[in-house]
């Protein structure tokens, strides 16, 4: 299937893989400070009462409230203090008629007594309190399980991990918790006359740039990127470096390497690698047409173009929207803004197109800038912050209209 | 300085602290693949042209642009075909009149030529390649430095490292760069009645949920938390955790341990541990009474409120915007959402305050629950999406008043 197929809308794309491969996401339990940037995999479920006693909510006196019946003002009523109660301690007595115990915020009411009477309703010498104020039974007493009951769904699978959601877990005693683990994706550049970041540039090679900038787009989707290097668009280098991403990760991304012009070898040897093998090469948008997917060894090959800005935004629709998914994220949880667009964009009816726009800011509004089609590989890609979707039915988008921009940031990054 | 020293306003603390000890973000020299959430230190300049020879933008023939002059649909210029240039490689020949080169997208222009035929103006036989249309000189060409001049600066110190810059950085081939490297910060949970998670719980004991949620936070900023564990309100096991909070990390961040209760111990403590010692100790903020700041060794160790969502809140407030600093972080990036009130607030004039709010969805819009005050510890902390903040001169915010809502994820988190 190495030759060009029918041109692929991103839907068809998608429905198509999605016949052969589907995300499962991964469950691993951790302990909880190796929960930074997941998403629980578990309902969370307490198996204690929190609190797990009736505690005192003030510093006062714990009474029974019986007691305190008709006290006023004027008309305080003397009670027998016959202990103290800090937090962290159990209390060894009882509490009995017409006596109480001084208690911290957050120490355990002692058996006997139903109630607290704030410090600031009372007032003590040596062994007498006097309460100035009557309190109703459980008044400023925090009871066992009033926050939450054991048994109790305290959080459910698919809420991020953040601070609150952490002191939830925490609140209930739990030191090791189920989340999804991060989808580890193979990352491999191809192009003869690429070379690698440090390596010293001999002539007519370029520096890759396509590698480093996917392996931190998938680690904005929650993923874990291993950079394989470079194949040089040639079929023994190309094969060694996508089996071993088979090997050791999840999802193989390649960029270049798959364009129809002279060097065309990536679809061909991903057939080679093994069944289902290229399943769609050729997307109904643009740019995207050199894109091709592939499932091989049960683990989806996504092949990129090799242009870095049209990398990008290719990975954003295609490839972004699955590793979300592994990484437990919601769909909803990527960055988008809604800004006014400064130029007009002219788009081929009958195309979808991908238009990388920059951020401007003109007084206190931002502007969607649409980046020119002129622009070089790398200028285009250090000016773009994220791109417009220019819909199939759309030629023009006028200048002014207000426009969606997906951010490149991915998951709500600055 | 151990006594409570007049309550200072959240802008007076922070003057106060600034007096004793500025933040330094530290700069670090990283490989590429470490930069992963980190903020560039440096100006990056480029040592090299990008790209570092001119290139063919279009697979085509390499030709002599005056050679070409005249060339036409019906009037096709027979130009003698020397050679070919693949990307990656270097031409060993060079273009003399009427000669012409096949050339890869990507691939070294050979001297001689100064244009780019594209392979669809043209058709080739053997040796003889005819051109049906003139190029001007420098067309279809990318030329050396265009995109990048060798001494030029790519990008500016304070960039976030995101997928763009990291490309950018690449294509200049670099390995390593410097980037602010996370603030380390010792966290510290105080309360005799507290135990760390995982622990059995004893009768009178409830689990430290501190610990872990300003863990949390503190990454959110950029920083790395220690989690030091749990000093019970005493003053040898707080000196201790301190201490070593101190020698190993940049912060330190105590929750509990603070308040002008039985159990107030911290900052003398704090106090004991060397100059200047407690700068400020009680906000004028609600919540925030118990609050202390103190700069001991010329580090800050920063006193927080026990209860969670005052915790987080004044963490929030007072040692976010630091730790963002140190990380190199602007102090624009923090995640905020206007939406309406769905309830009114009442608040005390002359009083800054800040409210918990839950975010509930209405249909297609957002709206801020504020979270009643009866509401307990883990509840609360549970259904917090973040706090709106209730200036001093406010008696009264009301229902389907727009309020801007600091969310507790921090940076942009979702």
């Amino acid at each position: 299937m190495s030759s060009f197929l029918r041109v692929a809308t991103i839907e068809e794309a998608r429905a198509t893989l999605e016949k052969r491969w589907r995300p499962r996401p991964r469950e691993v339990e951790v302990p909880l400070d190796e929960t930074t940037g997941r998403v629980l995999a578990e309902d969370v479920v307490s198996r204690i009462d929190v609190p797990p006693f009736d505690r005192a909510a003030f510093d006062g006196y714990a009474v029974r409230a019986a007691d305190t019946f008709g006290a006023g003002e004027e008309s305080p009523i003397k009670l027998t203090r016959v202990g103290s109660v800090r937090a962290g301690e159990w209390p060894k007595f009882k509490i009995m008629r017409r006596q109480c115990a001084e208690i911290d915020t957050g120490a355990p009411v002692p058996k006997g007594a139903n109630a607290v009477v704030m410090l600031e309703h009372s007032t003590a010498s040596a062994k007498v309190v006097r309460v100035f104020r009557a309190v109703a039974p459980g008044e400023n007493i925090a009871e066992r399980g009033s926050e939450i009951k054991r048994g109790t769904k305290v959080l459910k699978a698919g809420k991020m991990i953040t601070p609150q959601t952490l002191g939830t877990i925490a609140a209930i005693g739990r030191k090791r918790v189920k989340v999804y683990s991060p989808p580890k994706v193979a990352v491999v550049s191809s192009g003869v006359e690429l070379v690698g970041a440090g390596s010293p540039l001999k002539r007519g090679k370029i520096y890759d740039v396509n590698g480093p900038a996917i392996c931190r787009a998938v680690e904005l989707c929650g993923g874990e990127a291993s950079y394989l290097g470079i194949a040089r668009d040639e079929p023994h280098s190309l094969a060694t470096l996508l089996k071993r991403g088979l090997a050791i990760c999840d999802v193989v991304v390649l960029s270049g390497g798959s364009s129809a012009g002279a060097g065309d070898v990536a679809p061909s040897v991903v057939d080679g690698l093994g069944n289902p093998g290229v399943l769609v090469h050729g997307l109904a948008l643009r740019p995207g047409k050199p894109t091709f997917v592939a499932v091989v060894r049960g683990k989806p090959i996504f092949g990129l173009p090799g242009y870095p800005v049209s990398a990008l935004m290719v990975f954003d629709q295609l490839v972004a929207p699955y590793l979300r998914r592994l990484s437990g994220l919601l769909p909803a949880e990527r960055a988008r803004v809604r800004v006014k667009l400064t130029l007009k964009i002219l788009s081929a009816r009958g195309r979808r197109e991908l238009v990388p726009v920059k951020l401007v800011r003109r007084g206190r509004e931002f502007y969607a800038n649409p980046l020119l089609k002129g622009s070089g590989a790398i200028t285009a890609l250090s000016l773009a912050d994220g791109y417009i979707d220019v819909p199939l039915e759309r030629e023009i988008v006028g200048e002014g209209e207000i426009v969606e921009v997906n951010l490149f940031g991915g998951v709500g990054a600055a």
